[in-house]
């Protein structure tokens, strides 16, 4: 059974390996309320799941450690539970389908974890796992659904208490549901008018869904960037967890989450994957009823792929109408690139790529094409832009 | 006079405005040695720059802050002292030419300062402040070269001496100065066993070739992508500072800056800008006697432009054989890309993207490129993968 006892000698535990991550007021963030980011992201292991796994490899006992411990992730779960082997000087074996990025391979490799690379998606992997636990007899590490993992991730809200003494609520990412369970348990046990949120991925709401109908279901497939949180059915214990402690969840779409990234990354100087950016989607985009409160996001881990945070970045700009791209069409004769320029930088905008296309298919073979990326303010911006062109004679398309 | 009873003062001051932010111990950087970061760029307004704007305001008489501040800068000075003066109630004006980032000027708008933009370069901007400040009588606050200042900056060594008690050396970003001269007096002051290192960008190495020379030089130019330390001639105060209390001045180049950007996002989920890099650049290409050391590297600030960001991304990625790219010419006949796509993947590289180009230039009439973007592991595994192609047939250009 969870208890607050539990909960507080997982902390006295953890002090040996965690960071007791800085709490940070977001003034960029903050409307009408305070709005606080606990920086799980920047736990080791870049996300709040070596918690966990470590309280669950000092609840072994020798016997068991001596045989190691196994996990199947691609993500943090196997960073964390490789570190928390590495810390206690066991042996841990992690299970990874081989389509997983090179870059989590490595991470994981780093913290000294044997790696099995599978061929196939996570199912092919947790098969090959299973296998092997048979084999081996080295205890299993679940990524959620297990009390002494909840404790773990329910550390955090200790921190919070004393961090934030006069905290009124705490939005949550959830994926399988151990993190926002061992906060609920802990936040409710010490102060239960603290309201306690929880945030899904739209593509992979399978909390949020079972939560609604009060029962838990497996959803058909998941799909979200988000990828830290593709997990099809919540848990048993982190199910009953969630009815009994969790106050509302909310979803927040693919776009929402790549913003939060985005904001966090501009305002914050912080580096947040989509599932660490989910509880900032939502107070972001005002899933939640937090005005004039004391709000808590936790942004639960930073281990994203940069060739994906590059995209991130890029998405975030054109849609929000930072970034913007015209293309224009042009009669080939001399003095137009100044002209077209000219009222560019007029409106205060600022051209960072030319591209200049003779011939391009469609056209008359007189005429060119001009592709201009723009540096601009916002989407107002970017029409005020469009319209001066336009007034000047020239087609847009 | 410079004092330590000045720059606890300072501290005291601070208090009400600023973070003491976060010391973060780095398992990534740390090689035979310990290596913490100091976060500045978690630090309000993404910068330390607001602790010396802000002690130098408070210092202000009455009337003074009556006449309101003026600033010349761009950057980190301007959101500092922005921001200082919103803290203080008092006006502010901040001259920027007009050719800065969008992001950056919003920036400062959002911290209640009158913007005023400036047709030209630094220097036109400067030259519009100055006629401002006779006009108006207001203060003109220095980005490095005033004590109080100074003594804002300071403070941090207060804080790093109180985080890590037994530290035995500090990596300081310099530009102008005014951070290193801060830190080195507070530090040599306190415990004088600890080593004070400076960092400049090849490109802008006005202190680094001053204190060569033992002789305050102007360079003619200055050229980096560490646009915060551009800065062509060190302060009469930070150079005398700096000779008196610093150990060592190195500098490192763009490419290595580039670099410690890449590694603190990755590593440590935290976005430096190319000033705030500097120290770990230096660390990481060992450019300083730190074996066995316990180490803090000041990470100064973190207002990099998101566009800039991930340019720098994508330069990192190359450069250490993470991202590669291929150009394959293949004659037009099917099955040929099954089987290139098969090589690469045996060997373990991810395909990220592909173009199939027929007929570019100078081939064949029937042969056309296969362009491919891959996720590689290193530079040598990018080499494996050439030499399997080749020696599968295929001609790579």
């Amino acid at each position: 059974m969870l208890s607050l006892e539990k909960i507080i000698i997982a902390a006295n535990t953890l002090k040996e390996v965690i960071r007791k991550t800085d709490l940070i007021y977001s003034q960029a963030l903050s409307k009408n309320n305070e709005i606080y980011l606990k920086a799980e992201n920047l736990q080791v292991t870049g996300s709040f799941k070596v918690r966990g796994a470590y309280v669950k490899v000092a609840s072994l006992s020798d016997e068991q450690k001596a045989k190691g411990i196994i996990a199947c992730s691609a993500g943090n779960h196997a960073q964390g539970v490789a570190l928390a082997a590495q810390k206690s000087g066991i042996k841990s074996t992690i299970f990874i389908p081989s389509t997983a990025p090179i870059s989590k391979i490595e991470a994981t490799r780093k913290y000294g974890a044997q790696i099995e690379l599978v061929d196939g998606v996570y199912d092919d992997a947790y098969n090959a796992a299973c296998k092997f636990q048979k084999e081996t007899g080295a205890e299993f590490i679940h990524p959620f659904d297990d009390e002494d993992v909840i404790a773990g991730q329910g550390t955090i809200a200790l921190e919070l208490l004393e961090q934030l003494p006069d905290i009124d609520a705490v939005i949550v990412p959830i994926g399988g549901g151990g993190l926002i369970s061992g906060i609920a348990y802990t936040i409710k046990t010490l102060k239960p008018s603290c309201k306690v949120y929880g945030v899904q991925a739209e593509g992979a709401a399978s909390m949020f869904h079972s939560f609604e109908v009060n029962k838990r279901e497996e959803l058909p497939k998941v799909s979200t960037f988000a990828d830290g949180t593709a997990v099809k059915m919540p848990g048993v214990h982190t199910f009953e967890l969630c009815q009994k402690y969790v106050d509302k969840i909310v979803t927040v779409s693919d776009d929402e989450i790549a913003t939060a990234i985005l904001t966090l990354m501009e305002s914050q100087k912080l580096v947040a994957e989509g599932a660490g950016a989910l509880s900032v989607a939502a107070a972001l985009f005002k899933k939640l009823p937090i005005e004039d409160k004391k709000v808590v996001c936790v942004v639960s881990g930073g281990n994203i792929d940069v060739n994906i945070l590059s995209r991130v970045i890029n998405r975030g700009l054109l849609k929000s109408g930072r970034l913007s791209d015209l293309t224009i069409e042009m009669l080939d004769k001399p003095g137009q690139l100044k002209e077209v320029s000219q009222i560019i930088a007029d409106l205060g905008a600022n051209v960072i790529r030319v591209r200049h296309n003779q011939g391009g298919e469609g056209t008359d073979i007189n005429d060119c094409y001009l592709k201009i990326s723009m540096e601009t303010k916002n989407l107002r911006h970017f029409c005020e832009i469009k319209q001066a062109l336009s007034k000047a004679g020239y087609r847009l398309s």
